[in-house]
């Protein structure tokens, strides 16, 4: 058997045009005397559709295109992820389905039987588990098909829960020759080798290949990295594609445990900084295309290390004539905040504006006048600087058509250390999910290896952190060095460790508390945040559910 | 047997104090001589607890309260709602769970099988399911116990699915001479009459009594209505609770289908307009209480009829000295706007600041000179305007600790006719999911029926609609008149119609394709919206998940 694993970038809703990319897929691949074309999960409605499942009229255009799929199918047999209806009368309506398609017909049909919801998922929510796992018998041989959690089970980075059954294990002891998983396995930032190493181990305990076909594109705030690969019984990685790019790879299989592979190679995956910048890049690149705006972003330089990272990500992925860079000085910025931007601009070649905000401030300040009376400067003044500055940019977003690209990171979100419509303001938040420690290593790999030379101003690298809103501001007047916070946070963002487990790591009982105190005390800041590129197994956003009216906490 | 239904307001993750609340209802149920108090769903926790089940500590303080409870019980048995472990080591790893407690001892458990996760729900997120339906057997008599969901078996108003299996015939089959449902069950407009109906139907279909206690009290953006109820085997209606308050309610039963009550009366339940109301202030209202914020809001009043009608509420829900009314004309500001806001103010008795935006306005438009140019005025400059109101009131809420209270109506946030960071801003969005033709029909029975006094400016309801951000604007110049907009949104938004079905309804075809256009190009901004109180079946907000990076569209 020629078999090809093909990851392609598919748009959510665009049912149409991504049929076409399925066919076109076909066509070459028949064209290439493929006997197997594996594509991924949900590839003709995309993932993650969200309620878009419940219209009736989009789930009739989708049928309607898997008809025309398997009716397009000729000498290569197709396997493809997509929405089937439950016809049972009992259940949720639909299935997430993988079908097998030959000669025009349907030659082999899997439901998905483990639905993950948890985190950014809501499978339960729309579709029936399978609940008949069986081979597949096709040209020969007994398939092993399942569908991205199904080989999951009771593997995965959350531990929420464990599932009862084990899909992949059933189907080997029906006979299963060979093991493909069709998926759409979002990427964070430790998932490339945590889903091979899954991989491998299933093919070592099963003693049969794995094949494995993953999404590439962003969606919203999820973005899929590919990496769609190949194992052999031993475990051992026969091939892997790209990394955040549409590829495909091929290789032989007779049958037995043996697997081979022709023209295709294993592809590395990038390093820790270098896979989070393209995230990023295909992140924003998608949002934009994808929502059908105009391909061009605003964004504010704040001379700063956060709004840097975002101008050369946003420089990346639209190109610098699609990217304006607008400083926004007032009396409390430094004479830094201006020029470092106007380097960063000019390193990037990008359209760059000056606009100061001290008459608006002035403004605001004599307007409130008789509500503020001779009360002391303090956190009201603050903000109306911060939401000047939104208002400044949201101006220019909605006369020139630029998205408004936000530009603060996860360590200031998780403590509420920023201003709702102000610099919380944007279409989309960039670095939401990156810690601010991680914004600098990103940002001196830029400089040091991606770029070879200084497009950060080493200043803004190298200078104390500021939000610049009265004199002389830290950061570090409000909030533990980043080094300490970014451990406290992950420990209990992403870990979900109690205060007391925080402590035993050896970090102060009172900084724990005091960060923990914050971030629970700026979940209604954060629920009218800007959605944002979830790069971590817990991201702010809608993986991350919590009420506002609300008492509990960890403190006692 | 001496039964009491009790519906009790607690508080999402006020664990301690939520039990305390469960014990003081025992304690006064046993000086009363009750035999079997019934408490709602999830008392200790409170309801919707959401990611705050993935936390242990939270599990634990939740656990640790059910033995105080069950310890804590004598002579009166307790049937309470809460969390439970699953200690099987298979599935999620918690229940949802009816407890029967007597004399210190679990004298009964059930776990709930079906599990909503659709609109605002996720229990799927959290809890295994229960897969044992049996009968209790206590102090002589078999017991059917069920939770919510378990009893809305396929007479939901989603439609969305059917469930397999219906826990309440289930146990009628196994011997129950009483159905008992212990619930959290949110409001929206027409629950009241569609969950008597429902409970009316299992008494009849059974033949035994059905025993319904429902939790009351808002958590963000649910509002939880109470009215409990006890039926006949007939059908017949023997007592109720009242509608948005605590309430308990006693009846005796034999054994036999019958059933008689003591004391407690059949509440009326309020007509449309009133529950509306009532919704809304209690949403309000234990908003800011349960989340901890000062319990003060300020709002912008613009003499029209949506901040006319969230000043009402506000000053019901928290009293007239904490909430300030703020006039912000601007120079397309009608003369009424600022007089019809100062006769509200002084009708509703709330401090009133009038504070005019020329200046920052001003200062806006000529910092933006050097991008702006001599280009036209238009959207950028109309959302300057209301940018600069939200931040006016932002900075109130800043300085003086009130909540900034959202008056934007579910018809235009629908369509977006509405500004991010601008009238789009604040802590709690009250009126987003009510249409504007509610608001009109709440604000005229406020008048009419609730005052019996002009409280809202007869002005304010009688003229025209308008944004006042350009001269002469009117709300019909960019939208169809509201009943026919309001007529559109509710079949496509709450009722899921594809358009050509909506046009059969008798409207204009270009009239829906354009609401539609609007409805669909809008989710980014819904998407940063503030929280509202959902009393639809369909609300905007977490019961409502979109994608934003999609090209979906009804309209080919």
């Amino acid at each position: 058997m020629n078999i090809r694993i093909q990851q392609i970038n598919v748009v959510v809703g665009d049912i149409k045009s991504n049929a076409d990319a399925v066919l076109r897929a076909l066509e070459k691949a028949e064209a290439d005397s493929v006997d197997l074309l594996v594509l991924p999960e949900l590839v003709v409605c995309g993932y993650p559709p969200m309620d878009l499942l419940e219209r009736r009229s989009f789930l009739n255009a989708v049928f309607s295109q898997n008809d025309r799929i398997i009716e397009s199918t000729g000498s290569t047999g197709l396997l493809f992820g997509t929405v089937t209806p439950n016809e049972s009368g009992h259940g949720r309506p639909i299935y997430n389905t993988a079908i097998l398609a030959h000669q025009g017909e349907t030659a082999g049909r899997v439901h998905k039987t483990l639905l993950p919801t948890y985190d950014v998922f809501d499978e339960f929510r729309y579709f029936e588990p399978g609940n008949n796992i069986h081979v597949t018998e096709w040209a020969g041989f007994k398939w092993g098909i399942t569908i991205c959690e199904d080989i999951w089970n009771n593997q995965n980075e959350y531990n929420y829960h464990t599932y009862k059954c084990d899909p992949a294990v059933e189907l080997r002891e029906k006979g299963a020759q060979v093991l493909i998983n069709i998926a759409a396995s979002p990427f964070t930032k430790r998932k490339p080798e945590m889903r091979e190493d899954m991989l491998a181990r299933h093919a070592r305990r099963l003693n049969i290949p794995v094949i494995y076909a993953n999404q590439v594109g962003a969606n919203t705030e999820i973005v899929f990295d590919g990496i769609s690969s190949v194992f052999s019984a031993e475990g051992n990685l026969i091939t892997r594609l790209a990394t955040f790019e549409e590829d495909h790879g091929d290789f032989t299989w007779s049958g037995s445990p043996d697997i081979s592979y022709t023209g295709s190679s294993v592809a590395p995956i990038p390093g820790t900084e270098e896979r989070l910048f393209h995230a990023l890049v295909l992140g924003l690149k998608d949002y934009v295309v994808k929502s059908g705006m105009p391909d061009r972003v605003v964004m504010g330089l704040s001379g700063g290390i956060d709004s840097a990272l975002a101008a050369v990500i946003a420089t990346r992925a639209l190109g610098k004539e699609n990217v304006m860079g607008v400083t926004m000085p007032s009396e409390f910025s430094s004479s830094g905040s201006v020029t470092d931007s106007e380097v960063l601009a000019s390193n990037l070649g990008i359209p760059f504006y000056e606009l100061p905000i001290a008459d608006i401030y002035q403004a605001f300040i004599s307007t409130l006048q008789p509500v503020f009376g001779d009360s002391e400067f303090g956190v009201a003044e603050e903000n109306l600087q911060s939401r000047a500055r939104g208002a400044l940019l949201m101006g220019i977003s909605n006369k020139l058509g630029n998205m408004l690209l936000n530009t603060g990171n996860k360590s200031e979100l998780a403590v509420g250390y920023c201003t709702l419509y102000g610099d919380m303001a944007g279409g989309l938040s960039i670095l939401s999910d990156i810690y601010k420690t991680e914004v600098y290593a990103i940002s001196r790999w830029l400089n040091d290896q991606f770029f070879g030379r200084e497009i950060i101003p080493e200043n803004t690298i190298s200078k104390p952190p500021s939000a610049e809103l009265r004199p002389d501001q830290k950061d570090t007047d409000s909030l533990p060095p980043y080094d300490i916070l970014d451990g406290i946070l992950k420990a209990y963002i992403e870990d979900q460790m109690p205060a007391e487990h925080i402590v035993q790591k050896g970090y102060h009982e009172e900084t724990v508390r005091d960060v923990i105190r914050k971030v629970d005390g700026n979940e209604y800041k954060r629920r009218q945040a800007a959605p944002g590129i979830r790069v971590s197994s817990k991201a702010f956003g809608s993986g991350r559910r919590l009420p506002i009216a609300q008492r509990w906490t960890e403190l006692g």
